[in-house]
C-alpha cells in the first residue's frame, strides 16, 4: 500500500537522529542530546493560576474555535516584546503558530518551490532542513565563524546563486553551535539581501536566554525593506509542549500565512494561547526568565569546565552567551558518529554532527546540550565523553 | 515581495467564506453560519479539576516537548473509544494530531500528487477541500442522496478514472448535508476500494454526536485490506479550542506520518493532550456527549420544524439523525450567494453552498448549523430566511 505514497514522501524521511535520541531517553543515560529546557523550571504553580483564571473569566471562549490569526490578548503582548528588543510591528503583523516548528514549516510551503535555494549557516537546524527538504528545497551552506555566519561568504554564495529564495539564519546561539552573529554582520546581512533582494528568514528561538554579553538587536530591526520574516517562540521562555510559537512579517506576508495555517490545522490551541496571556499579564515572564538565564549561565559555565578538564586539548569549541548548546568541533576525519556510539556505550549521549549539515558532513562536530541535566550530570557525563574522544583520538579508530 | 511566493501559494485562495463568516460574527446576527459546538456545554469546571490534576501529578512533563506520536494514555484511551465502533486498533495505529484538520491536511502531503484525482461526495467539506487543493488535487465529485454517496455513481467514476488515490468520505451526518451512508453502502465502498485499488480517507468528526436512529459502524470497520484512514476529533464531543485530533490507520501508514506530524509542528500541545486524557479518566465522557446530544437533537428538531413552518414547501432538506447541520437545497437556477446576502441584510446568516463544490456549482443550497444558537434564536432566525426565501423564490430575482 506504500506505493501510495506522494513522491514528496520520499523527501522526508526517518530521521536517525529521532532513533538515536530513543535511546538516550532510557534512563541511565546522561543525555545531553536533546533541546529540552530544564523542566524544573517550569512555573507550574503559576499555571495553576492562570488556568484557573483563564476558565474562570473565559472558559467557553478558551475552548472553542477561535480565529486562525491567533488570540489579539496574545498578540498584542508578543508585539510589546518585539518592541522591547527593537522591532516595531503591529498586532496584524503577528501569527500566531503551533510552536515555532510550524511557522519554519509553513514558511517552506509559503516560498519554496522545487529546487530553490535556501542559504543557510553550515551547519544549521536539523528541523529545518528536514521542513525545507520536504519542499524539495536545495541548500548553499555559508561558512561560520566564532561570530556566525561569514558575511564575505555569503556574498559569494549570493553572486553564485542569483535566485537564491531565502536566507535561513538563527543569529541568536545558534542551533546546533551556539554562535552569534555580531551587530556589523546583521546590519551587512541586510544590506546584501536588499542587493540581491532575497528573503531573510530569522529564527530565532533562544534570543531570550541571554546569559552573558550585550543584547544585540534582531536581523529585523535592521530591515528597511520588509523583507525580513522574524520566527520564534514561547518554548525556551516558558513552555515548550503548549506549542505557543510566532512568526514577525509584513500584513501582506502574513495574509498568506494566515490561509496556510488555516488549512494547516485552522488555529493554535485557543486554552494554550490564553493560558500563556494570562500568566504574562498576572506574572512578570521577565523575572521567570532571568532564573532560566542564572540556571543555564551556571550549568554552561560548568560543561565549559569540563571541556577544559575531560577534553583533548587540541578541540575548538564554541563558547556560547545564551541558549542551549556548544558545539565541539572535530579534527578534520574523525566520524561523529563513531564517536557518538561509543558515547553510548558508556551511557552518555550528545548529538552527532552529520544531521545538521543539509548536503552532508563538512567539518564534523558534537552538540552538546546543557540545559537539561544537573551539575553532577553535566561532570560525571562529560568525563565519560572525555575517555572516549581521548581514547579514539588516540587509537585513530575514529578515522574515516 | 509578493513575486517571492512559492506556486503552490495560488492553490489557496482567501476563502470568501472567511470574510463572509467575519461578518456574521457581528452581535446582532443570529448565525447558523459557523460549524461551532454549542460553548454552554463545555465541561469548564471538570476542565478546572483536570488542569489542575494534570500540574499537581504531571507538571514538568505535561509541559515539555513530548513524542511526536502523542501521549500514550490518550491514544490508548482513543483506541478504547475505536473499539467500541467497531475498530481494532493498537496503540500503534494512532497518531494525535492538532484537530482532523491537521489530520486532513497531512493526508494530502503524504498522498497528493500534482493533479492526483481525489473521489469525493458532492457536495462535501470545504475546509478539506481547500487543504487537498493546496496540494493541487482534482475532484471526482460523487452525487448523493438521502442515504450519503450513491456507490452506482461511485462506481461509474472508479471506472472512468482508475488511477484515483483516493475516496475522501464523510459517512456520517456529513458537513454540508448532514446526510449518513448506510451500512451497505458502506460495506460497497470496500468491496469497490479493493476492487479498484484506492484509499479510503474516512472523515468523521460527528459520529459520536448520535442523537436518532441506530449507530453504524464506521467504513473502518469493514476495511479488509487496511486500506481506510480514519480521521476524527475530540472537537465536537469535548472542546474544539484544544485542537485534539487522531488519525488511526495501518502502522506503516502511521509512521510516515509520524514524519510529516514532526516537520509540521513537532507535535500536539502536551498539555491540551494530558488535560483530555485525565478527563476521560476523572469523568465520564458518554455521560458529557449524552448531554450534546439532547441538546442538538432538540435545536435540529426545532430547526426542521421551522423549515416546515417558514420555508416555501417545495424546498427538499436532509433530515439528520445527528451532527451539527441540515443543508437545503435550492431550486435550480437559484444562487446561494444571492440568498445569503439577501439574509445577511436582515440579520441572520447561513453558509451558501457553492464553496462545498470543489468543481464549481452542482445542485446549490444553504447549510444551516444549529447547534450553536438557542430555541429562540432558531425560530427568529428561520423566520427571516424564510421571509427571504419566499421573496426571493418568488420574484424570480434570485434566478440567474
Amino acid at each position: 500500500m506504500e506505493n501510495k505514497f506522494a513522491e514528496r514522501a520520499r523527501l522526508v524521511k526517518s530521521s536517525e537522529t529521532r532513533e538515536i535520541l530513543k535511546v538516550t531517553e532510557q534512563p541511565e543515560v546522561i543525555s545531553f542530546a536533546g533541546g529540552l529546557p530544564a523542566p524544573e523550571l517550569f512555573p507550574v504553580e503559576d499555571l495553576k493560576t492562570a488556568c484557573h483564571a483563564v476558565l474562570n473569566e473565559d472558559g467557553a471562549a478558551s475552548l472553542q474555535y477561535s480565529p486562525t490569526e491567533g488570540y489579539i490578548p496574545l498578540r498584542e503582548a508578543i508585539c510589546k516584546r518585539m518592541q522591547e528588543i527593537g522591532v516595531y510591528s503591529t498586532v496584524k503583523d503577528i501569527l500566531i503558530t503551533s510552536g515555532s516548528q510550524q511557522a519554519i514549516d509553513l514558511t517552506g510551503r509559503l516560498f519554496i518551490n522545487d529546487k530553490d535555494v535556501i542559504i543557510c549557516e553550515s551547519p544549521t537546524y536539523l528541523a529545518a532542513i528536514n521542513a525545507f527538504k520536504s519542499y524539495n528545497a536545495e541548500f548553499v551552506e555559508i561558512e561560520m565563524d566564532e561570530n556566525g555566519m561569514m558575511m564575505d561568504h555569503l556574498e559569494k554564495k549570493l553572486q553564485e546563486y542569483p535566485n537564491a529564495k531565502l536566507i535561513y539564519t538563527i543569529p541568536d546561539f545558534q542551533n546546533p553551535t551556539g554562535r552569534t552573529l555580531t551587530r556589523e554582520r546583521r546590519q551587512r546581512m541586510i544590506e546584501l539581501a536588499n542587493a540581491y533582494d532575497v528573503l531573510i528568514v530569522e529564527d530565532n528561538p533562544y534570543g531570550g536566554v541571554r546569559f552573558a554579553g550585550e543584547t544585540l538587536p534582531p536581523v529585523k530591526h535592521f530591515d528597511t525593506e520588509g523583507r525580513v520574516i522574524y520566527i520564534s517562540t514561547f518554548s525556551k521562555i516558558f513552555a515548550p509542549g503548549l506549542r505557543i510559537g510566532w512568526v514577525c512579517a509584513d500584513e501582506a506576508f502574513i495574509d498568506k500565512y494566515v490561509e496556510f495555517k488555516q488549512v494547516a490545522d485552522l488555529h493554535t490551541d485557543s486554552f494554550a494561547q490564553r493560558i500563556t496571556a494570562k500568566y504574562m499579564e498576572l506574572y512578570d515572564i521577565e523575572e521567570h526568565i532571568k532564573k532560566i538565564r542564572a540556571v543555564y549561565k551556571a550549568r554552561c559555565t560548568e560543561m565549559l569546565a569540563c571541556i577544559k578538564e575531560f577534553f583533548p586539548k587540541d578541540l575548538s569549541y564554541s563558547k556560547p552567551e545564551g541558549g542551549l548548546f556548544i558545539w565541539i568541533e572535530l579534527p578534520e576525519g574523525v566520524n561523529s558518529t563513531l564517536i557518538f556510539a561509543e558515547c553510548l556505550k558508556n551511557n552518555v549521549a550528545c548529538v552527532p554532527g552529520v544531521p545538521f549539515f543539509p548536503n552532508g558532513t563538512q567539518k564534523d562536530g558534537l552538540r552538546l546540550n546543557y540545559s537539561n541535566m544537573s551539575k553532577e550530570q553535566i561532570i560525571e557525563g562529560m568525563k565519560r565523553i572525555g575517555e572516549v574522544l581521548h581514547r579514539e583520538l588516540a587509537k585513530g579508530t575514529a578515522l574515516l
